[in-house]
């Protein structure tokens, strides 16, 4: 198996996706094509390891996408840059995934183009994973699609009950629809629609609403939601953790006392460090697209690109998409209706009645 | 002054209830009228204070709401309810405000009924007050008002501002509209519309979107959204802050050196405790209801009471409705049309041209 990934793309690249990319390859045993700048990669790699790793290729990309380019205008311009040549490898067959933690949305915007969709699905969406309670969520989209009708939902449903199944290795995946309250009858316009569409489909495991009080509670595997509540949810939980980690260095380096207290602490917050490290998490993939193309945050570093190579194996040994596109057209058939242009239009009209 | 409190509402009720009147009644200097079970609230009266306090009177109701009931069936069938009687004094002009830390839709929807909307007012919505890296942000709606309007949202801008500038003493506040992007062309469609109906306005000091990372930041005092995500993003604040808290607990009691740590640092927590406390913002008011009422959270302390007679106080003293009213109508003349009934639809229609 051949892994695709950006060596240019992120705010450390590329010596944090060459270094991780060396970690990768002598730990999964598969090769790995680092595409960009063929000059500056092989610096990196020398830098990096004394001795040539028999299964790390390089592959030159003429381009990269900066990280505060206009995705569009980038992906429409820059058609030799690191992204583009990495999914036309995908595409062609010659690698089976491809990661980057470059420009989000370029990433995003090329790999719809360049691979386009799977049978049955409309729009792709950014799946996420993130800690709780009791283990780890993924939530869906968070920031792909920001106006979705109810099928979409149901896609996004189908797509992360795969990725729970097969990458978060759950038995039977719960999915929750996010809402802003666990009653049948709560939520906007478009989640009452979706509840009624999820509810009345047997092929996943949907368990109801979820409040955003809920989401680390660990009572669902599946979090279903559009790019708009995602992205907002997300980024919150970002911002959140971030303010009260500057509160707790603020406030444990007031006075002498509690720099002490702070220092026998220590292996405690680490431990909690390590329990929510998004390293560890293995980038956030585009369901949907008719390939493998996996997100890395920005800022990802040696680890967070090692695991998201780890992800893009799974995905592809596992033949995640090939699953999601059976279950995607068996949705059609267990709502027994045809695949015509007005199906979805069907579904949503008959259930609304 | 008289402000009318719901003796009978929240988890602690009526226990936290009165000792919260009391406490506001002594540092205020106003007349509280405590309404509910008559000889309920005296009992407590009598547990808490062995003085008559010639300041607190009061007003017995009935019937009370539960704190689960449905909101919708307990406003119609429980017309002798405690949030009836209150919000009642209010509209007579017995009292000029209502605070219950009862079940809150009820609130909502009894206020909606009996109190009516300010002129020019569509849609009420509820605000809430959190802390920031400077200081602190009101964002409303968080739950009043899930399908919105781009009408609603600058009513939103309008009321948030003013609550700002007399309860939050911020000069010129600046207003944000919550999105998934910083850019102008960022966002759902709604906002994407709402941010161009911003930006032309010019009775508020609109800065721009604002991502959900940026929340904390202290960089904006009002924060638009509707009442989906701003539920969606208050409620992820609570679920976030809940989980940390909980991992730094397990953590921290872990072994003997770190339960060391924890107790030297304690003055660090207890100081992130107070940064942090929700029962010092004063409830959450339904602004754009012709009065005054404030919804506290259900848990709510004596602490939690007595801060939102005292913004109950305020917003009567400093006129916040009237100002809200004049400019809600002033944004009218600005926007420069008449206030006919395709009026928002105009503008709308034209700012997308």
């Amino acid at each position: 198996m051949r892994i695709a990934v950006d060596a240019m793309g992120g705010d450390n690249a590329p010596r944090e996706i060459v270094a991780g990319a060396i970690l990768a390859a002598k730990e999964y045993n598969i090769d790995i094509l680092l595409v960009g700048d063929e000059e500056l990669i092989n610096q990196e790699l020398k830098k990096k390891s004394s001795e040539t790793l028999s299964n790390v290729f390089v592959c030159n990309a003429e381009e990269s996408i900066l990280m505060d380019e206009s995705p569009s205008q980038a992906v429409r311009r820059k058609r030799k840059s690191s992204i583009h040549v990495g999914l036309k490898l995908v595409k062609k067959g010659e690698a089976s995934a491809f990661f980057s933690a470059g420009n989000t949305g370029a990433v995003m915007a090329a790999s719809k183009l360049i691979l386009r969709t799977l049978d049955g699905v409309d729009r792709p969406a950014i799946a996420t994973v993130f800690p709780n309670e009791k283990g780890n969520t993924v939530m869906l989209d968070v920031g792909a699609n920001v106006d979705c009708k109810a099928n979409h939902f149901l896609q996004f449903a189908i797509m992360g009950s795969a990725y729970a199944k097969f990458i978060l290795n759950k038995e039977n995946p719960r999915v929750s629809l996010l809402s802003i309250g666990e009653e049948d009858v709560k939520g906007n316009e478009i989640t009452k629609n979706v509840f009624t569409l999820l509810k009345q489909f047997n092929g996943i495991n949907f368990i109801g609403n979820i409040e955003g009080k809920e989401i680390f509670k660990g009572e669902t595997d599946v979090i279903v939601c559009d790019g708009f509540a995602g992205n907002v949810a997300l980024k919150t939980i970002e911002a959140t953790a971030t303010y009260i980690g500057k509160m707790l260095k603020e406030e444990l380096t007031r006075t002498f006392r509690t720099k002490l207290g702070a220092l026998l602490a220590k292996p405690a917050f680490e431990n909690i460090k390590n329990r929510s490290d998004y390293t560890e998490y293995g980038g956030a993939p585009l369901l949907g697209v008719n390939g493998i193309s996996i997100i890395g945050h920005g800022s990802s570093n040696d680890n967070a690109v090692k695991n998201a190579i780890r992800v893009a194996k799974e995905l592809s040994e596992k033949k995640v998409n090939k699953y999601i596109e059976e279950n995607i057209l068996n949705a059609y058939k267990l709502l027994e209706v045809d695949k015509t242009d007005s199906f979805w239009e069907n579904i949503i009209g008959r259930f609304r009645k």
